[in-house]
């Protein structure tokens, strides 16, 4: 499975896209996508969409996991965060790729073992999860790092349980 | 000049096209995009994006005026309107069509002549500056096209002041 793990927002996008298969992570691409300050904000997300969407045609992710967005320190700051990442969501959809949802929290979680980790730990860990010789950089596309892994573990252990319910089924059913 | 107004939404997007020459409005397009509540958010971001560039396509604006986004009310559904927002812009870049801001206080002034004006009146005017048999629907629309209005208001006193500005500048160069 390969999966795009995305960190939204205008000035700066973290894309991380890794492999994983029988609990192994390969980190195929890791970068940020930028864009200058001063230009129009609506060609700021042309950009966006321009080289997120390059990204997809490259990489062909199964699934996608992003950020889910939150309005409580700067709300202005929000607005223009919230447009870039219909835009990201947009291109998604162009690729027929599911994007799932996770906030901060759940990522602490599945990096680190608790909700409340510092975010310099999750970083940390990311690194040595994926067996990265140094710690990634940007801190936006370490965290678009976390959030795939996040999501790869969650996806496994839905398929897990999903394996199990059918096995469940099946038994009911009279089969194997 | 052709002015497209948008009032963004992501269940509704309201738009109408004026053309605007010599002082008088001749209403082209008054419509509403509209998506379906029950597919993923994405889809209906792919929905607005698609049939918002066919709009852009068939009309060819000059000029977009869409509404400002402020978060005081219903911060969620907020997040999901900048979302369908951003796909907007998008798409007026995309044709290269330069989009500006208003607010409702500035529409209102525009419309109605005063910024504190009700929302009955704001639509009832702007049937009256259309020449519009019938108050227009939905809602969305209405603004959409007032908006519009405000727009090509504003951007024609620009244009006077311009117009004025350049004749000074030429009378101080010795120009006629």
């Amino acid at each position: 499975m390969i999966v795009l793990g995305v960190d939204p927002g205008y000035a700066i996008v973290g894309c991380g896209v890794l492999e994983y298969q029988n609990g192994r992570f390969r980190t195929l691409d890791a970068r940020a996508i930028t864009t200058p300050p001063r230009i129009p904000f609506e060609k700021r997300l042309e950009m966006i969409h321009r080289d997120f969407c390059a990204l997809l045609e490259q990489f062909r992710p199964d699934q996608m996991a992003i950020e889910e967005l939150f309005f409580s320190q700067n709300k202005t700051t929000g607005i223009y965060v919230a447009q870039a990442r219909g835009v990201l969501l947009l291109a998604a959809s162009q690729y027929g790729v599911e994007p799932f949802e996770y906030n901060p929290m759940q990522v602490k979680q599945a990096v680190v073992g608790y909700g409340s980790a510092e975010k310099r730990q999750v970083i940390e860990m990311t690194a040595r999860i994926l067996g990265l010789a140094e710690r990634p950089k940007p801190d936006d596309v370490a965290d678009a790092l976390a959030i795939a892994i996040c999501h790869a573990h969650s996806a496994s252990v839905s398929m897990l349980r999903r394996a199990v319910l059918t096995g469940h089924n099946r038994r009911r059913d009279g089969q194997p």
